[in-house]
């Protein structure tokens, strides 16, 4: 039987938190952890809504799975999320080690790759996947705010 | 006349919350923000109480502070805190904007200067205020959770 739960199974789930905040004018990131193939934390990016910078889509999806799992370490946990994460999501990670990050479009200025934050050793990454739903979705969002 | 208002003055205020934390059996680091010479957050680490990665002394302050401001941005404030902030915690400083950052004692293992996140061109950042201190409670917090 062919396995329905893939990375595009569930980076639809990060997209669809995505298009919640566009609808609601934050830069739109959306983000699921997932455990055995549970959806265990879903959310989006509300740094406007809140006035906090720290309102990333990752970050409260991490703080999510860590009071569902009665724990604060992601172990086996999947973090799916549109955009590539910042330093600030990256540093989060690194402490909660979790096991996969799989994120879909590159963030080539403010992204942690670029901007030099490390991930755990434990943690193996995953990209591109459905890079160009999450980049579409970013560039109409930037346009629609220009005009 | 003197001014009372020093770095020092400051630093002794995130002390106090530092040894809050220590009390709690928490890794002890507190910080602060001031604007006008005036603190606007206070905060020490809670990772364990809540079982949650994010909950570091800084980012705590960080939406404590942006709270009482009405706004995401921590321009003209200044956050003292007891230990060079780790990568996640420089990732959020940098989003805020935050003027100017005094840290205590060195993490030469997971502070960003040696993980490698970066802050933003606006922030200036002086070190080593108290360092002793901080690091002196550091090390009876680990020696006693040795025994």
């Amino acid at each position: 039987m062919e396995n329905i739960f893939t990375d595009e199974y569930f980076m639809k789930k990060a997209l669809q938190e995505a298009e919640m905040a566009f609808e609601k004018g934050e830069i739109p990131v959306g983000a699921v952890i997932v455990v055995n193939n549970i959806i265990i934390a879903r959310s989006h990016n509300l740094t406007e809504m809140l006035n906090d910078v720290t309102a990333h889509a990752e970050m409260q999806s991490i703080t999510a799975a860590a009071n569902y799992l009665g724990g604060k370490y992601l172990k086996d946990c999947t973090l799916y999320v549109t955009l590539e994460p910042c330093q600030m999501c990256a540093g989060a990670l690194y402490w909660s080690q979790i096991s996969k990050i799989v994120f879909g479009a590159r963030d080539e200025q403010r992204g942690f790759l670029s901007m030099g934050a490390k991930l755990h050793p434990k943690t193996t990454v995953v990209s591109g996947v459905m890079a160009n739903e999450a980049a579409d979705l970013m560039k109409r969002f930037f346009v629609s705010r220009r005009k």
